[in-house]
C-alpha cells in the first residue's frame, strides 16, 4: 500500500484525491491545503467522495500545514510520497519542496515548469536537487502536458533510432466536447484584444512548452542554442456553435503556442548573427470545432517515425493519470530531482 | 566515451558493429566471436567499414573467446559494457552472461527470451540475476520486439490511463520491400507443408511474443492465468508478385502468430474449466504485399488511447538502435537482471 500526502486541494488536487480514492494499493492519508474554506473540512465531503472512495479516506480531514498532515499520516504509520498540485511555477513551490522534502517525503507535482526546469529556472532546480539529496528523496514534476505527450513521449520514440535529425511534436485539441472552464481558459469566444489581455496577464497560456522542447532537446543529445516560443488566437472565420457558446467570426476559438529549439550549426539558416538549424518543433493548438485532433510526433531519422494517437488523449484524466502512475516509482528513485527521462516508465498497474 | 565489447559477429551482431562505428561517444575496443573464419579477422575488415567508421575500430581484432577480447580492451583502458547478440534462447546465454558478469561486464542483449525471462525461463532468470548482483553488473534483454514495440511503448502509453481494461497490440508489416532473407524467413513461397515443417523445425517462429505478453501484464498488475501463442501461415488468395519471387494461391505470402494472456475471472468467458477473460491480445503478421503495414496499440481504458506508426518501424534497423540506446542506461543501472519497464527509456542521444 503506497501511503500518499496529498498537497494542495485546488479542483485538480480534488480530482487526484478522486482517482487515488479508486484505486487499490494506493491511499491517501493525510492532506494540506492552507485556504479558507478548505482545511479543516473532511476530505471525502472536499472531494465529492462516496461509498468505498468515502470509505478509503474516512477521518482524513484536510490540514492547514504539513505538520498537522505528518501528525495525522503518523496514525498509519507515515506516508510514503507527497503529490503537490499547487502551482505551475518553480519559484513558487520550490520552499513546499524543501519542506517535504525535509519531511523526507519523495515529491511527485504537477508544476509545469518543473518538468524540466534545467534551463529556464536553473538555480531554483539546483536548490531543489540538493535539499532533495540531502534529506534522501526524489523529486519528479509531471503530468500529461509537459511531462509526457510532447516530451517523454517523442523522447522515448528516438529510441528506435540511429539518428536523429529533427522533430516534430503536435498537440491537437477539439475544445468543443471539454468543459466549460477549459474552453473559457482557451479564450474561445473573446476579441482579439481580450485575448491578448489576457495573454499579457498570463491567465491564458499553456505553461511547459519551453521545458518540453528541453527535455526533447537533452534526449536527443542537441545543445540547443536558442528556444522560441509564440502565443496566438485561432481566429473564427465563420460562426462556431460547437462549443460552449457561438463564437462569433473575428473571436478567437482558441490557441495556438509553437514551441522551437535550434541548434547552432555551420550549414544552417542565417537568423540574425548566426547560423542555426530548428531541430525541434512543437505546436500546441486547442480550438472549439478544431478539426484531426491529434497527438502526432514525427521524427526525420533513421528509420524515420510518424506516430499518431488520433482524437487526442485526454488531458484532464491522464495528467491526474500519470502523475499516480509514477508516484510509486518516485516513491523508490534515488535522492534527487529527476525528468521523465531519468526514471523507468509510468505503467498503469505499479 | 562508452566503450563496448561486441560479442557475437552473426549478421546482427556485425550491423550493431556498424552503428557504433557511425556513433560519437560509444566504441568497440573488443569484440568476440569463436566462429571459423570470424575469430582472428580485422573487426573493419569483417563488418565491412570504411572511412572513418573503419578508422574507429582500427587494430580491433576479432578474439575466439573473452579472457582475449579483455585484454584487447585493456589497452583502451577496458570497456564499459557487453552487447551480447548471440542466440534468442535463454538456456544459450546465461552462462555466456555469467561470464561477463564475473569479468564486472554490465551486459545489454538481442536474446529475444531475456526480454521477459520471469515467467517461461524463470530459473535461468533467477541464474542471471543472481550472477549479475554478486558482480555487480546490470542486465538486459531488449530490441525492437520484443524489447518495444509490442511491449514497451504499449507498457508506456498506459502511464497516461487511470485503469486499463484490455489492451491489443498489433504489428503488421508488409515483407514487399524487406531483404530476401526476412521475405524467407517469414515463409513467403512456401507450400502449407513445407511452412508447417520449418514451424516444426523452428526456423519460422518470431520468438518473444509469450515474453512481450509477459511483460505488458505486468505493467498493468496482472497477474496471468494462461498465454497462448499461435502460428499460421498467411494464404495468398492470388498471385502476389511484390516479393523477390512470385508467390503462387494457395502458398505462404507470410507468417501470422498471436498472443494471448488471460486473467481468471468469476464473470469471465467459460473456457475449459475456468472462467477467463483475455486482457492482453497481440497480432504478429508479416506477409508479402500486406496492406496498411503498422503498429498499433489499441487500449480499452480510462481514457482510451489508440496510437499508431502508419507504415511499422523496419525491425532490422531499430533492434540494434534500440540496443545501442540502452546500452548508456545498462552500463550505470543498478545490479541485477532488468526488464524495459525496470530502467529509464531508451533515447537516441544518451
Amino acid at each position: 500500500m503506497l501511503r500518499v500526502i496529498q498537497v494542495g486541494l485546488g479542483p485538480l488536487g480534488r480530482k487526484m484525491v478522486q482517482f487515488i480514492a479508486e484505486r487499490p494499493r494506493v491511499k491517501v492519508v493525510a492532506a494540506v491545503d492552507p485556504a479558507g474554506g478548505i482545511a479543516g473540512r473532511g476530505l471525502a465531503e472536499l472531494c465529492e467522495l462516496g461509498g468505498a472512495a468515502a470509505d478509503s479516506v474516512a477521518g482524513v480531514v484536510v490540514s492547514a500545514d504539513l505538520p498537522a498532515a505528518l501528525v495525522a499520516a503518523a496514525s498509519f504509520g507515515g506516508a510514503d510520497v507527497a503529490v503537490l498540485t499547487t502551482n505551475s511555477a518553480v519559484a513558487r513551490v520550490q520552499h513546499q519542496i524543501a519542506e517535504l522534502a525535509a519531511a523526507r517525503l519523495p515529491i511527485v507535482s504537477t508544476c509545469e515548469e518543473l518538468s524540466y526546469p534545467w534551463v529556464a529556472h536553473c538555480e531554483e532546480a539546483a536548490f531543489i536537487d540538493e535539499v532533495c539529496k540531502e534529506h534522501g528523496v526524489a523529486c519528479l514534476g509531471t503530468g500529461v502536458n509537459p511531462g509526457f505527450l510532447m516530451d517523454f513521449l517523442p523522447a522515448a520514440l528516438t529510441g528506435l533510432c540511429k539518428n536523429v535529425r529533427a522533430v516534430t511534436v503536435r498537440r491537437i485539441q477539439d475544445a468543443a466536447p471539454r468543459r466549460v472552464p477549459f474552453q473559457q481558459k482557451i479564450g474561445a469566444g473573446l476579441t482579439p484584444a481580450a485575448f491578448r489581455e489576457k495573454v499579457a496577464e498570463g491567465s491564458l497560456r499553456h505553461v511547459g512548452l519551453p521545458e518540453s522542447v528541453h527535455l526533447l532537446a537533452a534526449a536527443c543529445g542537441w545543445e540547443l542554442s536558442r528556444v522560441e516560443e509564440t502565443i496566438e488566437p485561432v481566429m473564427a472565420e465563420a460562426e462556431i456553435t460547437g462549443g460552449y457558446r457561438p463564437i462569433a467570426p473575428g473571436q478567437a476559438a482558441g490557441v495556438e503556442q509553437w514551441g522551437r529549439g535550434f541548434v547552432a550549426e555551420p550549414g544552417g539558416e542565417v537568423t540574425g548573427a548566426s547560423r542555426e538549424r530548428e531541430v525541434v518543433t512543437m505546436q500546441f493548438r486547442a480550438a472549439v470545432d478544431q478539426p484531426d485532433p491529434r497527438d502526432e510526433v514525427e521524427i526525420e531519422g533513421t528509420p524515420p517515425i510518424r506516430s499518431v494517437i488520433a482524437g487526442g488523449v485526454n488531458g484532464d484524466i491522464a495528467t491526474c493519470a500519470v502523475v499516480l502512475n509514477m508516484a510509486p516509482v518516485v516513491a523508490v528513485a534515488p535522492p534527487g530531482l529527476h525528468t521523465m527521462l531519468d526514471l523507468p516508465p509510468a505503467t498503469v498497474g505499479r
